[in-house]
């Protein structure tokens, strides 16, 4: 990775971003590029590769900084995803899931969560995750069953949480479950009695991600670790929290994009079948050309909803939506084609196609499925129409 | 059409542009917004469309002031195709070859030329076409059998030219043809001796675009209405009139899909079934969503083309190529998901779904197929990527 | 059309089939083939051509001997469809919506409708037409609102038919209606007293199939013209008429895309670009591989609902809905990639493309739109697994 | 498994072959069924497995009765690939790779191959593979660099074959190169001096299948190893064993096909969100029509190469082209949306949908990647459209 191939985005960039992202696409490809491959085998991220996220401020990057953070806006926090992606996505998701939940914090919770939390966070030294999906309530979070009861004067969690991706190396879970009041979030440490973590197995995509499952037997819960009032769990922090996992998903879904374009290009005008160079073969045009507009598009995308989520722009929700929505769509579209394209040597692991025609199906199903997407987007986008005509 | 419908794109526009497109949409849609229909079964645009495009302008918008055009750069004409595809794609079209032919002679006509026949294509005194196409070349342009052969001490053109957009109506052709220094282009004014203008008979789209066959046999053309130097018709010329003319189709396409999703989006909304609205059932929802999304891509392309060609960007035309690529193809795909989400109310003629439905189609074959583009792009995708890396 | 290119279904069928389906192209091919165009600028079929189906037997072929039919089974029907359908969609659907008619009548008819109106149909002395589809209700027929009530010791029809095919040409029509007992379906004469027959005007596809609208007002209707008993409507008869309906639209779309294929096989074997002939570039190979395969699997379901349908396995009307789901369904991605591929010879209306790329559509919508087919096959394909494991 | 599940078949089949097709089921789903994932998992077949398959009479069924084979015909030996292909396609492609080398030295091979050769490939004693595809050269085999050349009195292979299906496991190879006379094929042992096998790595699909990389370095070979004449290798007995390969691919996707189906609608019924079951969603009820109709196409192009190849059709290469396409193709798809459907479920790697996602898109590269079968098979296809015109 040299600073070149970051430019392919410059012209959608003022100069300062595109900087910004020259210097994301070097410091991370420097320390990284190639290693995603390791770590799917390992089945986790190395802790090195934590703490140097950590050391270089990526896990506090969109916080504020008088958490410690680093206050950066969504177009450059959009533009780390892109470069996290370029490396890998269990990567990227580490520094989401994380970012997911200390913005939820940043955004709703205690000024005691702010003093004692937050910092943990904004620095890396606790690294966070979100509990929300269930074994029955996947993209439909109203049919969770965990549930926070008040007993013996405190507070119980009871219930189970699965596929929680860097459930098995978080320190501390933002966990969703409905309580007396309502729908709430709460704050559970990793070593609470009570809590079983367990690795999900062997997953088609997101291998380095620690997908673990959460069992929940009577763990007592400060009532301090409540984040935002009850009955605002589902209505507002469940949505916070994805409106900034999609935006990082989209993001990181054009960096894995732009790695399989780079090596679907190369492999094209390189290989040769028939007495001509596969880019002079009619369905490999075809197959290059979809891809490199279907990219460019994608960063269109993901660059309005950055810029709209900066402006607090009252579509900014539906922009986020839909830049998630078509980079992933498209992202599993197109690693399909690359691993077609490269072929033999597209199938091997230790090829970003392969790897990224398994993380991209991940990708259409965390943070709102294709079909999920598809029913919060369309009624919203036909009603845009009909209040305009 | 009200202001209210294009404030859609505002998003994407600097407040000026914006006002201009509104502006547009406004002045193009009171005026002819639900004629379309009419013009196809007529199969031609009325006499009167024609008078009204010169007197305000449109015909020579983006043309030079000094010539007596409106001096528009890129973004705001492709924002008039925008606003005219809203209304029809023959109409876009006719300013569109129109355009192809103007800025082609403005660019590389001879002072002559300059003073006699463009002020007269800037006013919309006269009408222009683009005569390239043959039976036997379609986009295989070097192809082309007509020949401008030396003869008696002049130049005499025979060949045959074949869907020509507003052959039926073009008071003058800008005509492609082999000479014996090169290939050539040259201005052939429809009176001229020996030439034969026949409508193609019944097309699928494009009803209303006069498409014409023409038979050159012996005209005699004056060597000061060649435009350029021989050996530039094929290499320089052409592609310059067929970027303008990609442009154009880029964002026609675009304000035809929005056209094609409005329509969608009401009745999705409006039209039950099954005891629920359209936009409750899960594959309507699937159908608005994409097309949604697609329409914004769509835009964003467009205007990356613009601007590029404002800022005399050298991958200016490759950004053409993509826009029209992307514009084009998912404009054919929605087209056939609007008609069959509106169902039997989608399919009558006089509803945007069935005629863009057609058009749709046209606009994927003339200006380069999405074959053509694809064997043009492929290799210019694939090898940015070459340098970078 | 000879023989021979019939030939190219006879490994699907016994020799007895194979012969009847040459025998059937010849027939249909040596007397109309070509004329569709005209049928469709005309906007209906020429009466000569409905004379010539009754002299030939073909308006009652699949109706019962007893009944002056020519009691043909299912598969010898289905190749009827197949053989009209390489002539045109609109020949076949007259055909198609006088045998739903018929059909229903033989199987549910009294004896007295045995005796004076099924040999009328059977003979082609009266054309046949279903009226079902309403403004309000589409493919959900439960929401009908047309009405027969009792009033003056008589019945009267009140309400409004859309769409209904050949309603312009028909004698008599099914018309299904809520009354007093439940839904039923009457027989109704054209000439009945507040029945106002209107053209729906042009349409994208079918145009020659005189699509009409139905205005009842006040129509009295004889008991004796009631088709089964009341309830059946909607739960027997109409389902029955579909089925027959959706056998014979699988089989149109087979021979619709039969000759699509044909005109896109030919045309990119003779048609050269770049130096090669079309069928040496990798992207028409694509398309030409996808539509030949798609062409014989279409067959092969066409030919299983048929044998489906005379063995009268209980599976049988899963499969005419698979049938008629998929071949109508790549007929129209194929009629898209057919027009593509002629490109501009594809365009033309007098070119098999343009027209079957506009019937394409229709066929979609009719006899149940894709999504409704989706509807009603999905759950009984999953069931059948469900039973199975 | 249970008899009921293959009966889903039994409506294309004779009473006979549906009977053998039910015992294979139970057979081979009795003994393996939910292996696969942990033989993915170990990255072989454990020798068991091998020795089953052996002693079942599997390895050979295909084989002439006078070798020790089956005498099984095309159609009861593609419906034992399906039956492999319900429980995995590491599974199938043994028996597939071995067949492949099986057939082509019982077709072409010598007097003496026949009498020390064969009858340990028909009983299974010993296991045989292909080498044909090299790191320069996959579907374009006349790339091929293996040289078989004279020396010594003798002849020497020197190359290098790379993704050998059961490189890793199988006794001795089919190994096509270049020699004196021109291409050839011949036989060597897995013993043999100068022969390194290598395993290939982690491979995204076909896990268990010990994919390898053979190098052959001044390998002695006997000329009574040579398998029919130079100049015959890739000429004929390359294609003969691809045939055979082609028609096993395709029938086991079909079986692989068959068992994400059952997965799909199982889940589809079982599952609910948003207060509905799943199968009542349109999103999904699209998804499993899809899936269900292409299913049964995919067995009717399958059965048709079967019976094609069986009664010598001069058809049955295109046959067996069409069906490894078609089914290989829809399998990738349906793969695709059944891990969507099934969702966080499907991911698992411990689920038939991430496996068969994950061995769908090898299917499409080996045996001819999608994009050769097109360049085979749209010139063949097209041909016979301009014989029959």
């Amino acid at each position: 990775m040299t600073a070149s191939v970051a430019t392919t985005m410059d012209h959608l960039l003022t100069p300062a971003a595109a900087e910004h992202h020259a210097r994301l696409c070097e410091l991370v490809g420097d320390s990284w590029r190639g290693d995603a491959a390791a770590w799917d085998r390992a089945g986790r991220l190395p802790a090195e590769v934590l703490r140097w996220c950590a050391e270089q401020g990526l896990l506090g990057a969109p916080l504020p900084a008088e958490a410690g953070g680093g206050g950066w806006n969504m177009v450059r926090t959009g533009l780390l995803y892109e470069a996290l992606g370029r490396v890998g996505a269990s990567l990227a998701s580490l520094v989401n899931v994380h970012g997911m939940a200390a913005q939820t914090i940043a955004r709703w919770g205690s000024e005691e969560q702010h003093r004692t939390v937050l910092p943990d966070l904004a620095t890396g030294r606790r690294i966070a995750a979100i509990a929300m999906t269930e074994p029955g309530a996947g993209s439909d979070l109203a049919g969770m069953t965990t549930t926070l009861d008040a007993r013996d004067g405190g507070l119980v969690l009871n219930g189970t949480k699965v596929f929680i991706t860097f459930g098995g190396q978080a320190d501390v879970f933002l966990v969703f479950a409905y309580a007396d009041g309502g729908d709430v979030a709460c704050l559970v440490n990793r070593n609470t009695p009570g809590l079983t973590i367990e690795p999900m197995g062997d997953v088609l995509g997101l291998r380095a991600a620690c997908l673990a499952r959460l069992e929940f037997r009577g763990c007592r819960v400060d009532p301090a670790a409540l984040v935002g009032r009850p009955g605002f769990g589902l209505a507002v922090l469940a949505p916070h929290a994805l409106e900034h996992g999609r935006h990082a998903a989209a993001w990181m879904a054009a960096g894995m994009l732009h790695e399989v374009f780079a090596a679907t290009a190369r492999h094209a005008l390189a290989r040769h079948a028939f007495g001509r160079a596969l880019i002079d073969h009619g369905q490999i045009q075809s197959i290059v050309t979809r891809m490199g507009t279907d990219l460019e598009a994608a960063r269109h995308l993901c660059l309005a909803a950055s810029e709209a989520l900066d402006a607090r722009d009252p579509a900014a929700g539906d922009r986020v939506l839909a830049a998630k929505y078509f980079a992933c769509r498209v992202l599993a579209d197109h690693a399909e084609a690359g691993v077609q394209v490269l072929a033999s040597s597209g199938v091997l692991e230790s090829s970003v196609t392969a790897r990224t025609y398994r993380d991209a199906k991940v990708l259409n199903i965390i943070e709102g499925t294709t079909q999920v997407l598809e029913r919060m987007l369309a009624p919203r986008l036909a009603a845009s129409v009909g209040r305009d005509a």
